[in-house]
């Protein structure tokens, strides 16, 4: 990856402004709290795992109008930051871990460095997990040449080379041949803007399709695996990941290739015992309806628009994790290897 | 229905071009071949028995350089037309009968008005077929009041109330409450831009959805069947239609949902034993790259843009035509309905 998801320089956060992506390569600054919760709500940065980052970002940034760096402030933005997206639970893990250093540490003047030295933390360690899990995803994915993704769960959804697509761009750097099939992931298109980008950046073959297609793909044996993120997966191993996961996970076990899905530890909600307990986000009319300005859907039709879908977990093959797979994933499995 | 999908008026072919739907209604008028060529090869007349209809007038339309109205020139039109479209064989045959007229009328003078006779008799016998395939189809909605739908099989792929929409109209027309969702379907959005559209028109409650987004509706238990159109269907059964369509059927099934296609029988090719021998037309890559001149894909990524899918018809509860219904559908059971 020659391109940086999110950095923090100079005491702003840096951003890939995702929503120009492919036609302009920008970056979008954020000096505050409020820039940064906009970012985070108009998907400039999206993917689990890289919402996670940059709120945790975000909350370094807060400070009082007149300036000072309070104990309140943190608090403050740490509340309104949990507010900008439901459904991502990495979110709230991040916040959670930042509002345990404000609680622990009780010198003001020590608080801003260590909220960032936190921040920092999370960060490198999410490097390290895109590399745990592109090295676990690899062998499962040894024999597999076609692989089909959703979305997009790649460098750009993390700070690295992703989750689903980080066992790609691992057997790709070791010469494994391998190409990629990108789900165009209506309404946001996630999966023709960014797969595509990053991807074709990295020098992995792709090709995009509608999402209607995958199905005719499937059928006609051109796809080895299927392999996708997640934004929050419940204790039994529901997965909650974007609008169509699910279909495509019926689809691969009707013509029987493995479904896989891929995510590090902190998308994991113990709390939630089944994936039915997801809160699902519910989005605008004009992305469906009016995307680029275009109208394409008449006035008087009404339209739904849920960001999400969840399969659930006996439509998964394995889930990957950064601290190794787990087959025909359930609640016993899960709690094994994350030490619940 | 208000408004008329095709008409033959003052010796010119009038259709609603269906690329400017929802956002305006507008006449295209064909007054020679090569426009009604085009106009069927850009999709401003789609929809299986549409395309039919359009050729057979177009038919009509056929006259040398120096305005002389020959046999040869008709004949000349009835191959060029065929060449619009590959998939849909109401368009073959429509010209065959076309073409019948032509070797059997021996007196030249005779000709123009036997053909443009042929040519309303396809159109009034479309009405006829609409008429049977709602009235047919209302038997096995009858205990539906949530439909899911795909693509665009409603008055505007035919002269009145479609195919798959037209148990819907019947219904509706009978005070029957009863409500559609509507997939988008990418990459041309005949679902938001047609189908929604047409249904808003008649006061049938629509609701439009990504093509990615039936899985969840199906998963929820918000469909009570599925009812799709078909552009070729061998004699096993086996059904083309709009690309996505297969993975519906799939879906369906895994959640025991009924899966109808309605289809007239000028839909069925009884020449072709299975599905797998359908020619499925492979369109451009802009439809799916770069829709209203938006740019959605990088251009070092491939794309695919098959416009039909298969479904097999162990997968179809009932093939409805306007000479009956076929509950699981087979070879045998298809010519016997249809005097094969």
């Amino acid at each position: 990856m020659t391109t940086q998801t999110l950095a923090f320089n100079n005491g702003c956060l840096d951003l890939i402004d995702q929503t120009r992506l492919p036609t302009e390569l920008v970056t979008l600054r954020c000096e505050n709290v409020e820039q940064t919760f906009d970012a985070i709500q108009r998907l400039v940065v999206r993917g689990a795992p890289a919402i996670g980052i940059a709120a945790a970002y975000g909350v370094c940034l807060a400070c009082q109008p007149d300036g000072k760096r309070s104990r309140q402030s943190y608090l403050d933005a740490i509340e309104y930051l949990a507010k900008s997206r439901p459904t991502a639970v990495n979110l709230f893990w991040a916040l959670d871990r930042m509002n345990a250093i404000v609680d622990s540490v009780d010198d003001d003047d020590a608080l801003p460095d260590r909220l960032l030295c936190e921040a920092t933390t999370i960060h490198d360690e999410d490097r390290q997990m895109c590399r745990d899990i592109g090295r676990h995803g690899a062998e499962l994915l040894a024999d597999c040449h076609r692989v089909l993704t959703h979305c997009n769960a790649g460098g750009l959804a993390t700070s690295m080379w992703g989750t689903a697509l980080a066992p790609i761009y691992h057997l790709h750097e070791s010469g494994h041949a391998i190409e990629v099939f990108a789900d165009e992931t209506r309404p946001l298109l996630q999966g023709a803007r960014l797969t595509a980008w990053e991807l074709s950046e990295a020098g992995v073959p792709v090709t995009v399709l509608t999402d209607s297609m995958s199905g005719s793909l499937l059928q006609s044996g051109q796809i080895d695996a299927v392999i996708v993120g997640a934004d929050r997966i419940a204790a039994n191993g529901d997965a909650a990941n974007k609008i169509g996961t699910y279909p495509l996970a019926v689809l691969a076990r009707y013509h029987d290739v493995p479904f896989y899905v891929a995510a590090p530890s902190s998308t994991f909600d113990r709390a939630l015992p089944s994936g039915d307990l997801i809160p699902i986000e519910q989005r605008g009319r004009d992305e469906v309806a009016n995307p680029h300005g275009v109208k394409l859907v008449p006035d008087a039709a009404n339209v739904i628009n849920p960001a999400f879908d969840v399969t659930p977990a006996d439509l998964i093959t394995a889930i990957i994790t950064e601290r190794g797979t787990v087959a025909k994933p359930c609640r016993e499995k899960l709690a094994s290897l994350l030490q619940w």
